[in-house]
């Protein structure tokens, strides 16, 4: 028997380094963009998922802007190159150190180490900003809200959580419209999936109606085979249209329909969530939540998120 | 006549980043690393010179450090993975977006954005801590007073500028010292320079005799040719020794005394300072500056490395 310490120790193939699966979560401020966040990172746990905010990459606090002739939605404002730099790295597998910005105070603060999970997700203003950034994504989602839904979530959230009066919010929004147009709309032709949470517009439904979703897919990707959620006897809740996007480019867009009874949702949702291959039969609670309310097309918009990710297959379970 | 708006446009070759020349300056706690680069930073001037400091990587402010079973000095007490991911960043000509302690609080704060300018100053505790960390760096220095000058230095320092008692440095140095001896003291090892400040122990001059200083130069890079501030007639302040590490390694060393007449000093940095090519042929006053006093063999030191910064070529003016 040979001498074990007399063998030449060999390196076995180096382990490579793990990327991550990425996720963009672009649109603007109130978009819904933490929400629809939240839920995944939830479904997903954080020993699956980690996700960071692009509001973090500020160049200037709160004080620090009302000085500016330009609003937190210019790229002058935030240190884009930065992110992009941290993007690149969380896709490589490495951590960063990224900056906090505190939207309780409006002040920037202590970073924090971030290292990558396999899923990460971003969301922000600018995630799609730059060609460079946008590379650094497996899957991109624009939120994109009637202008007039958005701006009552806006009201709704910075006068409740970030002690700001109905007519300061307003006055933001108008401060903010022509750059909004000029830096954070245009992300919208560059996502795989642009998520449009509104009523029906051909439908006079009542006021309290839980909101439908329009998934539209673009071609820049592979979509999941979504044949199993549609099949007869779920089409009312979802269904698939071929359409044109406002843009031109020809679409495929999910029809997610508010109004239908709960129970048809649910039964679309566990659809997907056992196509997950998930072990457990029941959706996750913390899919379609939005504070203490529920939104059944929300889900249904996170059980897709989910699916692509783990059609992605590095990393999350399936 | 060619229609110029016809003619197709071609690029021109493209501009390579240009990557700056790296210095590091390692040492313990309060051996004079600030000093030093204080000095250098501000004879190169803010166009030609940044500099940062790797205490700004704790990983834990003060208050935090109070709950542990290690201090400062120990690496996982700061994000060494961090710092050495954004000295590769610099060393390839990128910007950082760079923590920030502040060591009047002991808080972790805002972290600021460093460009890197033609010369990059890294001075700190751990810069040569690790293989990839020094790989980062043209010319490295290590700071290495006798243990009992670092001790008087660390006590005027911290019971002046940060508020601590005397009572307070002296349990702190205690609790460091393994620390110390375990991860700050081996990097002097991987210095190209090993710059000691002392008074000649075989000499009984008076205490308030300037200390010397002993530039101990590895063959690990190219040094300087010092043939004309060594010519006869300058030798009294300065010269240079082939001697034995105490580590044993053959070093060439530069003695440079502090008991000689102003006069005698003063001659080798005119001699230093013109053959640095610089326009002016007065040597700046913030060499030798430690806070209101002046030390020729400090000044000395300081334009053997602005000689070698120089000698690198890139980016500092000859």
């Amino acid at each position: 028997m040979p001498d074990k310490n007399l063998r030449i120790r060999r390196a076995g193939p180096a382990e490579p380094r793990r990327r991550p699966v990425m996720l963009a979560i672009a649109g603007d401020s109130a978009a819904g963009k933490t929400t629809l966040t939240r839920g995944l990172v939830e479904a997903l746990g954080p020993e699956r998922c980690v996700s960071l905010c692009t509001d973090d990459y500020h160049r200037y606090d709160r004080a620090e802007r009302k000085e500016l002739p330009f609003t937190a939605l210019h790229p002058e404002c935030n240190y884009l190159e930065i992110m992009e730099q941290h993007l690149q790295l969380l896709a490589t597998g490495a951590p960063i150190l990224k900056p906090v910005y505190d939207h309780a105070t409006g002040e920037l603060v202590r970073p924090e180490l971030v290292e990558p999970a396999p899923v990460v997700i971003v969301e922000g203003l600018f995630p799609l900003h730059s060609k460079l950034a946008r590379a650094c994504f497996d899957v991109t989602v624009y939120l994109d809200p009637p202008e007039e839904i958005r701006r009552e979530w806006k009201i709704a959230r910075d006068t409740g959580k970030r002690g700001y009066s109905t007519e300061a919010v307003l006055a933001e929004l108008e401060r903010r419209e022509e750059e909004s147009a000029l830096y954070v709309r245009p992300q919208r032709s560059h996502a795989d999936l642009v998520v449009r949470f509104a009523p029906i517009e051909s439908r006079d439904d009542p006021a309290d109606t839980p909101l439908s979703a329009t998934v539209m897919m673009r071609p820049t990707i592979d979509h999941p085979d979504l044949t199993g959620a549609l099949r007869p006897g779920l089409t009312r809740a979802m269904h698939l249209k071929l359409e044109r996007d406002p843009d031109g480019r020809p679409v495929e867009s999910l029809h997610v329909h508010g109004y239908v009874p709960r129970e048809e949702s649910l039964a679309v949702e566990k659809e997907i969530w056992t196509s997950l291959g998930e072990p457990d039969g029941e959706t996750p609670d913390c899919l379609g939540r939005i504070g203490e309310a529920r939104s059944e097309p929300l889900a249904i918009a996170q059980l897709l998120l989910l699916y692509h990710l783990r059609d992605l297959g590095r990393g999350v379970a399936a």
